[in-house]
């Protein structure tokens, strides 16, 4: 799948609520002691409706006991709920299924349904017992307060070092009926994706087959949340899921055609903004950088080149200190590993100021510093990488490295 | 080749002196303008004789114009000098190969040699021209100031953001006779090595065959060198030499029996322990991290572990806060791309001040806070990870994530 430009879809509010048919609320479980209690830790989402459901998960060797249980209950391809809290991942922990299980029962109970049916997701510290009596009596009173307006209150519950909830949600035509999709999704550390991302929750009341489900979020995934990196670790938690109620009331999409082209751009367009958000707000974050890397022979080459400059700790320190230290940059496309010719590299860096050429052919070229220091001055920094002629190319994003991201990660814990 | 306790083996003084028949000096050329005087940014080794001379590069795409040069003078195994700078690394300028040869007639011509038969390197700033003038004024004087104790002269120089010169050498006996082998190191940043890494000096007065010299080399600095990462980027510029002037007087090592173990112990006695300088010297670093990964089922496989670990962002930012988040060094561990069983794993945290376990089958056990803190209080940090039963094992060093990495980072160029 291409970056394209976007035409005809109306970004809307709303986020996991935007869709009809869709409730959402989050709740102060406590299950931090002495937390703010106006702070949610606890959120839920659940349709009127049995969804069609897929999810991608975390390639990471340690899988937390959410993953377990949710992959299990979509097995069928169907699910109805989601119940997830932050502060603690439920991961590393010899009871770990155990719990994911009960949050899934309690939420079948309090929303009259199967527990099978649930979409359970933890987040937060790793190997820490996970306190399932806050939970067990918070989730009667969320499942009471679900609203088609309690998308903010979701999102707020799934926040941890995030410093600013990430929701979009977008309104667009299939088989004649107007469809949304929205979504929400937490950062902001440990995000390196591989294969899904983070904790993603996509809601849709398009009418869609299972497998095209699956398959357009696999590949929208592949280019949009697997092409942020914050700090290059993968969590062990990472999931992201989508659930279609076809509220919208569209004649199923089940071919591969028109509609599915429609269905899948508008997913791309939830997904890729809401990865920038996530990259700019990428811990201790001050600006999102992205990588356009063109003319590789193939994307996949693009996608190394592309993410090895996000990636580059030295490159982005001196995105920080407003350095148009390019050289960096140059030195992370050298060491990508992927076949392509040094000599043929050229480098642009740019921002809503403008834009300069640092490198031709893989040497520098005289720029102006004050023109790169207005540049760089900016919260969105564009880095333009050209590598040969072939046709493939793709877009990284990434965010700045500052003295916060070490504050935050000195002492994540306490 | 395996990590070993090393035994029979004197440290002793002098870095690139240590060997009979050396000399070396460094002077301040005055590369940047207005730097402080009594920072040297030049240095020159040299031998008595024509030496026999092994090096290894970066496997980075950009490589720089000193070693596109140096790789061709050591065509056929000799060199007799090294000149060195630091402030500009000479790389990705269009006339730096011409500059990298320059360098070498200048010091050619000074120390009454052929061009062919030195080896030149540059550290420093990527993508700027470097200042020749400089370079060419000060070779005569620094020739001219050569000295058995000038080790400290020369270190002085290629020092870039390191706080410590990092010399070590060491006395052994080859062929009934006593040999010394010592080098010089620089960090501090861009430290990733892969096949080399960033500048290393060594010379030796032991007679050996050029072919097993490299092939010592290579093997120690697989084990060496090349398990150290700072912060993730492979320079443009690393590169590791040994030079070997058989001033000794022993017997040639030909063969690859008896004396050719014990030089190769000597060189991993050498590269190790600058190997671990320059870990603990990483930019901004507080501590030193070394983790051990035994029970794997090859070498290859704990080295991938090690290293994932030590380069963990997240981790290393715990570390610098004294927080045993043992649950990030398990999901460096899980997201390693190697094959391994994720639920035998066991973690301990370890220094001077005792070890505790905190992780055992995949989860976690309960441990002393207070201890681990007292533990994590150290400035040298052992982590010991079991993957298994198998016999693989390797040692990768590290060092925390801080704010003066940042700091250093956000504002090099100026």
């Amino acid at each position: 799948m291409k970056n394209k430009k976007f035409k005809g879809y109306a970004f809307v509010e709303g986020g996991v609520c935007a869709a009809q048919g869709f409730k959402a609320g989050g709740i102060h479980a406590g299950l931090k002691p002495g937390s703010d209690p106006n702070k949610n830790d606890l959120a839920m989402i659940c349709s009127v409706k049995p969804c069609t459901a897929a999810a991608m998960y975390t390639t990471n060797k340690v899988q937390g006991a959410p993953i377990i249980v949710t992959r299990r209950h979509l097995r069928n391809g169907q699910a109805q709920a989601v119940i997830v809290n932050s502060v603690n991942a439920n991961t590393c922990n010899a009871d770990g299924e155990e719990k994911a299980n009960l949050m899934c029962e309690y939420a079948a109970k309090a929303l009259d349904l199967h527990p099978e049916d649930i979409i359970v997701a933890s987040t937060g510290v790793i190997g820490q017992p996970l306190p399932i009596e806050p939970i067990e009596k918070a989730v009667p009173a969320l499942a009471e307060s679900l609203s088609e307006t309690g998308n903010a209150a979701a999102v707020n519950a799934i926040m941890t070092t995030d410093t600013q909830p990430k929701e979009v949600a977008v309104e667009f035509t299939a088989g004649g009926k107007t469809c949304r999709l929205g979504g929400m999704l937490k950062g902001s550390g440990m995000i390196h994706p591989n294969m899904a991302t983070t904790l993603t929750f996509l809601t849709t009341d398009c009418a869609i087959d299972h497998d095209l489900l699956a398959a357009a979020l696999r590949e929208v995934v592949f280019v949009t949340l697997n092409r942020v990196s914050v700090d290059g670790d993968t969590s062990t938690n990472d999931m992201v899921c989508v659930m279609a109620n076809g509220e919208a009331g569209n004649a199923p999409i089940v071919t591969n055609e028109e509609d599915y082209e429609v269905f899948k751009d508008a997913l791309y367009a939830v997904l890729m903004n809401l990865a920038r958000k996530m990259a700019r707000d990428g811990e201790g974050a001050t600006k999102l950088i992205e990588c356009l890397c063109e003319g590789a022979e193939d994307d996949k080459t693009a996608e190394i080149v592309a993410k090895s400059v996000i990636t580059s700790s030295l490159f982005k320190a001196a995105i920080f200190g407003e350095d148009a230290n390019w050289g960096r940059i140059l030195c992370a496309v050298g060491y990508a590993p992927a076949e392509f010719n040094i000599k043929k590299v050229d480098v642009s860096l740019g921002s809503a100021k403008g834009t300069i050429q640092v490198c031709k052919k893989g040497a520098g070229v005289p720029f102006s510093e004050e023109e790169a220091k207005v540049i760089l001055g900016e919260e969105e920094i564009f880095v333009h990488v050209t590598i040969g002629k072939g046709p493939g190319s793709a877009v990284a994003w990434g965010c700045d490295l500052t003295y916060d991201y070490v504050r935050i990660n000195g002492d994540y814990r306490s």
